[in-house]
């Protein structure tokens, strides 16, 4: 059942890219996702020096917002920014993907989904203010990112 | 009272500013809030393809994930991302900005409270599916970017 989800979703996952392709050209695809996982990469930042580093005064409303940020991003159908030609530079965007995503969209998908339910708990973590468990939910979330990026982004 | 609450968010929007610019540089701060206005726009422009245009077929999940994404982008505290020394191009980054945005960061925190509202009411609509409603917050969120744009972005 699990394994036909994930077919599933991949499929879904590359019908939205095609519908895409025909909305957003190839360099725009990269642009914009480069921007979603920038952006991202922002409020872990944020979070990591508020309860990690403790760099920063813990704050649970920016660690909300910021918790917030990520998921929707997360959830907001990125797998249309890999549409048909987004596997190398194009035009002014580079980009550190592996062909090898391309050629995988149903572990692509699996891993898309364990990163979001990862984001959707540190936002019910960052609402309950538990410092420990919004920690353990930030490390559970890192790992998700983490995943991906050892198997589909160039270092 | 408004005008109080408008002068304390500014200095909200400050704080979180001075605080920011220890953590991140002024290069990256640019680069971050360019990703999240980026980002923002790909959303905009899948809400106009399904509402406005028609080129995309309407589909509630899609319209309400990419409302939720910019409400959730423009609810994080980007003021944080305007810290000194962001008012020009820096290293590998060049902005748009207007000097003038941060002489005057009361008109700002207001502009940008509007912006949040009308993207909260975006989801608001898009989770009552009304597509005639969805079509009036959209324009009513376009109207709030671009007041914001013609006073401080440079063409």
């Amino acid at each position: 059942m699990k394994k036909f989800l994930m077919a599933a979703l991949a499929t879904t996952v590359m019908t939205a890219a095609v519908q895409a392709s025909a909305q957003v050209s190839p360099e725009d695809q990269i642009k914009f996702r480069k921007a979603g996982y920038s952006f991202m990469s922002w409020n872990m930042g944020k979070i990591k020096a508020q309860v990690i580093d403790g760099s920063v005064e813990y704050n649970q409303q920016q660690i909300l917002a910021a918790a917030n940020a990520i998921a929707a991003i997360g959830s907001s159908g990125m797998g249309a920014l890999y549409g048909p030609g987004t596997d190398r530079d194009v035009g002014s965007q580079t980009t550190r993907v592996k062909p090898e995503l391309f050629e995988n969209f149903p572990d692509v998908a699996q891993l898309s989904g364990d990163f979001v339910e990862a984001a959707n708990n540190l936002v019910a973590q960052a609402e309950s203010g538990d410092q420990a468990a919004i920690r353990t939910a930030f490390g559970r979330l890192g790992e998700t990112c983490k995943s991906c990026h050892d198997k589909y982004r160039k270092d």
